[in-house]
């Protein structure tokens, strides 16, 4: 057994001095020019406002099936149902309402509702229901793949005012709250009380509980906690026809009949409103560490995860990857940040470790990098000493989508494949692309979850880029049995993209359960299956 | 820290030298005198055979919408659809596939067919779609809620034939096999890969993969690996209308549409028959061990449960406790049992620990009982020294429902319930039960997942019994939220009960989707979900 000094074979890593760089890009999102009275809301960070998505997609055309806002007739009864003005967003805020995370869709809408109760946003549902008013689902409008925002005129149904902790149990560690709870927020509420979120995302300052469940958001705990179809213990929903089903429950084992909540987890507002969450929360960590290692290939970061997994056994909780691109964006955008290494590598491997003992943590991580040393796996590493280095080491890992950001337009993938084909398939991708200036493909991502996202930037939007890549990495990823979105959702992006992941049969199946729910076809229209 | 030596604070057990009960109990579930050629097969204890269902259930009423089986015309095209006679249960095996394991129900089945191929039967259940004939699909027929076997004269569909693992990947530890590979089979095929099923119970020598599935088995794992929600990932079913909806996959994430397979995890036979599984396996815990604590009052099993999952953290594998009267049953029943601790005591704990590192888990379960002695929680306590002693002191546990079935009539109930509520609903039961010889109520099971198994035995069936345990159990229960069937299902037995754990909005839309899975109802009618 080696001593507990011995983790200093592995360097140690000094911060820079000033403020953590995850906290302020945590208030860029939270505090935001355009955030309404009614809680954290996200800046959209391109500087110029996106054409509107009607304009972008011509091919994709306004059902005529919906009818139009009628302001004389439907916003006096939608606002008597939401409890008033209060429960209408200000005009000022339909940008944001209107626009996604990342500026590539707006819509037109000119109505944005503010429900405060379940009761009420079932009431608006069935309204909108038999009026045939189109409704689009918004938490804190984070996601990646436009389903949050309406693509002509829809309503937005946000759930910004349902934002209260309806309970938690410290012994069994169940949460049960409103669907507009911010995912920070409640992580800040469980620290103190010994527990934590069973996941974790980079948009936590501003995404919503039921976003994360109707997205079936992944994340970097996945590895550790498992998904939400097993950590999420119960849902409050609203339908269309205006019920409300509670299957909000305490429980962690209930066999009466179908498990219908989950559904709704992944549903990415299709199926009705989640508007209440109850979660199994996980035990807070007593002790953390993150070790990030330089990698001379991407065979060495796949050795390095599979001895991870042996080695480290029940305390790894992260197994994440980036390649160079990706680190030295990061460092070219984010101000704050730096390469702990002491030289540039071509891959980088963050380990965390969470565990219940300090001094058992350290023994493992001791042996598990002198492993790597011993065996030549790598000879650059460090490890994290304190809180606020794990802060810093995750965030080269957690920055990469908003440092492509700020190079240019981004095209986004991510995919779940086969652990050896997910760095092969970046550099096919290369030799596709344009050999113009600017044009950078990167990939990293949630490797112990066998999910890695390739973002593909240009100084502006090109069609040789767009068709560079597309069908390709679909029709690659189909060939590999990979999935075409694997935790960001269809959305608008992908609608039409789920044949390369399901068969005919099933997305019959799913179209069949979403008449079922939906009978109108109000919820979200344009998203997630394919129409015409 | 403490030395290794210190677990010697808590004296070790001396198994007794007779060959393991565990697997003599495992033996006799699989080779019965029952058996057929088709695979492993489950024994019922019962020595004589119970009455016809439709005999002992006269209230409830065979479907005139369903045909009945015409030897002349239906049984030559059934038996071509299974690929020739072998696709035929012999009629010797027909009692078999007509009694539950339990000996409380009896069909009058005259046809069980053994289909070999996931198209065989798609083929199967589309004929009888179209020909009106009801089908109980059947896995191992353990079941304990009367669910596997026909109320009528419904055909069986058996997976016993579709017993063959497809792929194992050593890598990413996913396992695809056939519905019909028996648990145990499988987790003896991981072991030596370094891996284990994520889950475990006591009927593992003859439930089907497949039969788990359609339950959401929970058993003796579920508070390390969670529920199967999480840890299936991917299905293959085959639907009534003769297609198969293939979700297989080996992908951790994917969020491509919603995520159907979750329908069929609990469905218990009723929305398609499961022939092939995909699932993320557990690394082999290097170092296992049991702890076996005597407690002085059910306040006490609350606090070592606490304190465990505080002290133990990630090592933590199981959290058991059964009182002295199911102790007792299993010590006067089941051969080779004894006691290992000093004395008798109200109350046990069953604490099992799996980990990476034998001497950090061994520290840590030194300090744990260090501290359970120092504060007085308990003064009593043994800890497996191998791996035989971890299975003697785990039968103790496993083998009340067996030896409750050796001293008379069981009445068995399976919640979830808030756990300081667990113990006193037993006790209230006592008060009500008739102070008569023989009728003894007994409370156990995994308190870490919030699951109580009350069972009530009395030498013979009486009614008088019943009646002071039922409508009262089921309404305790839902007056504390909890579910009245944490982990077994609904079956037979409970399809009138889902209303105390589940809201009207809900059960109406399983009945919708049951409707859209199966529209003509021919899938183990009577069974789940409310019927007239
Ligand atoms: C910087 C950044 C990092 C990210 N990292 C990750 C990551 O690591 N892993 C990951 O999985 N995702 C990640 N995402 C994307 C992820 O989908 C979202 O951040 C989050 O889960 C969405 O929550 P939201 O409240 O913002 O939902 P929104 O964006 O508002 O909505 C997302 C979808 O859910 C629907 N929806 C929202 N609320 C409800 C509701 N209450 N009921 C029904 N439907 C609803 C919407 O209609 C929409 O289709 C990231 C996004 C950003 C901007
Ligand atoms: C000694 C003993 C201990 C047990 N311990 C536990 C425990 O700890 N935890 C727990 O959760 N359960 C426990 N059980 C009950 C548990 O439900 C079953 O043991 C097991 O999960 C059922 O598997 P099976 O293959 O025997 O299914 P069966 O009994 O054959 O069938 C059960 C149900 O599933 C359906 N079904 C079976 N196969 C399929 C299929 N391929 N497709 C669709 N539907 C199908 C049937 O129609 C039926 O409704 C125990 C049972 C026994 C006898």
């Amino acid at each position: 057994m080696l001593s507990v000094g011995r983790i200093s074979l592995c360097r140690s890593f000094q911060a820079p001095s000033t403020r953590p760089v995850l906290a302020a890009v945590a208030r860029a999102f939270s505090s935001s020019a355009q955030s309404t009275a009614t809680g954290s809301m996200p800046i959209a960070l391109s500087p110029a406002q996106p054409p509107l998505t009607s304009t972008s997609h011509p091919h994709v055309h306004r059902s005529a099936a919906f009818a139009r806002l009628d302001p004389a007739v439907h916003l006096p009864e939608l606002t008597q149902l939401v409890g008033g003005p209060a429960g209408v967003a200000p005009q000022d805020a339909m940008d944001f309402h209107n626009t996604d995370w990342q500026g590539r869709y707006r819509g037109a809408s000119s109505l944005a509702l503010l429900p405060s109760t379940p009761q009420q946003v079932a009431a608006v549902l069935k309204y909108c229901s038999d009026h045939q008013l189109a409704v689009v689902p918004q938490g804190g409008n984070t996601g990646l793949v436009g389903g949050s925002v309406p693509v002509f005129d829809e309503i937005v149904v946000s759930t910004a005012r349902m934002n209260k902790i309806r309970s938690f149990n410290a012994v069994t560690g169940v949460l049960e709250c409103d669907a507009g709870c911010v995912l920070e927020t409640l992580d800040n509420y469980l620290l103190p009380r010994n527990h934590t979120m069973p996941w974790d995302l980079g948009a936590k300052g501003s995404c919503h509980i039921g976003g994360n469940v109707a997205t079936n958001a992944g994340g970097l705990r996945l590895l550790r906690y498992g998904s939400l179809h097993g950590s999420i213990l119960g849902l409050e929903v609203a339908l269309t026809d205006g019920s409300i089903l509670d299957t909000m429950s305490s429980l962690r084992k209930d066999n009466t009949g179908y498990d219908l909540k989950q559904l709704f987890i992944g549903s990415e507002g299709t199926l009705g409103v989640i508007t209440g969450v109850s979660v199994l929360t996980a035990a807070k960590p007593k002790s953390v560490h993150v070790l990030y290692i330089g990698c001379e290939s991407f065979a060495t970061v796949q050795t390095i995860f599979s001895e991870a997994k042996q080695r480290l056994g029940e305390i790894l909780s992260a197994c994440e990857f980036q390649d160079a691109p990706s680190l030295n964006l990061v460092l070219q955008y984010i101000p704050n940040t730096r390469n702990p290494l002491s030289a540039s590598h071509p891959f980088y491997v963050l380990i965390e470790t969470s565990g219940s003992n300090e001094t058992h943590d350290l023994e493992k991580l001791d042996s598990f990098v002198e492993f790597l040393y011993d065996n030549k796996i790598s000879s650059d590493a460090v490890a994290s000493q304190d809180i606020s280095q794990v802060k810093a080491i995750w965030q080269l890992r957690e920055n990469v989508a908003s440092a492509m950001k700020r190079q240019g337009e981004v095209w986004k993938y991510d995919l779940s494949l086969p652990i050896s084909q997910m760095y092969p398939l970046v550099e096919e991708l290369r030799t596709r692309l344009p050999r113009e200036p600017g044009v950078l493909a990167v990939g990293y991502g949630h490797l112990g979850d066998g999910n890695v996202h390739i973002n593909v930037v240009a100084p502006t939007r090109s069609e040789s880029v767009h068709n560079a890549i597309e069908p390709f990495i679909y029709e690659w990823t189909q060939k590999h049995r990979g999935s075409v979105s694997a935790e960001h959702g269809l959305g608008f992006t992908k609608a039409h993209c789920i044949g390369y992941s399901k068969p005919p049969r099933a997305i019959s199946l799913m179209h069949n359960i979403r008449s079922l729910f939906d009978p109108k076809g109000i919820l979200n229209p344009y998203k997630v299956l394919p129409h015409d």
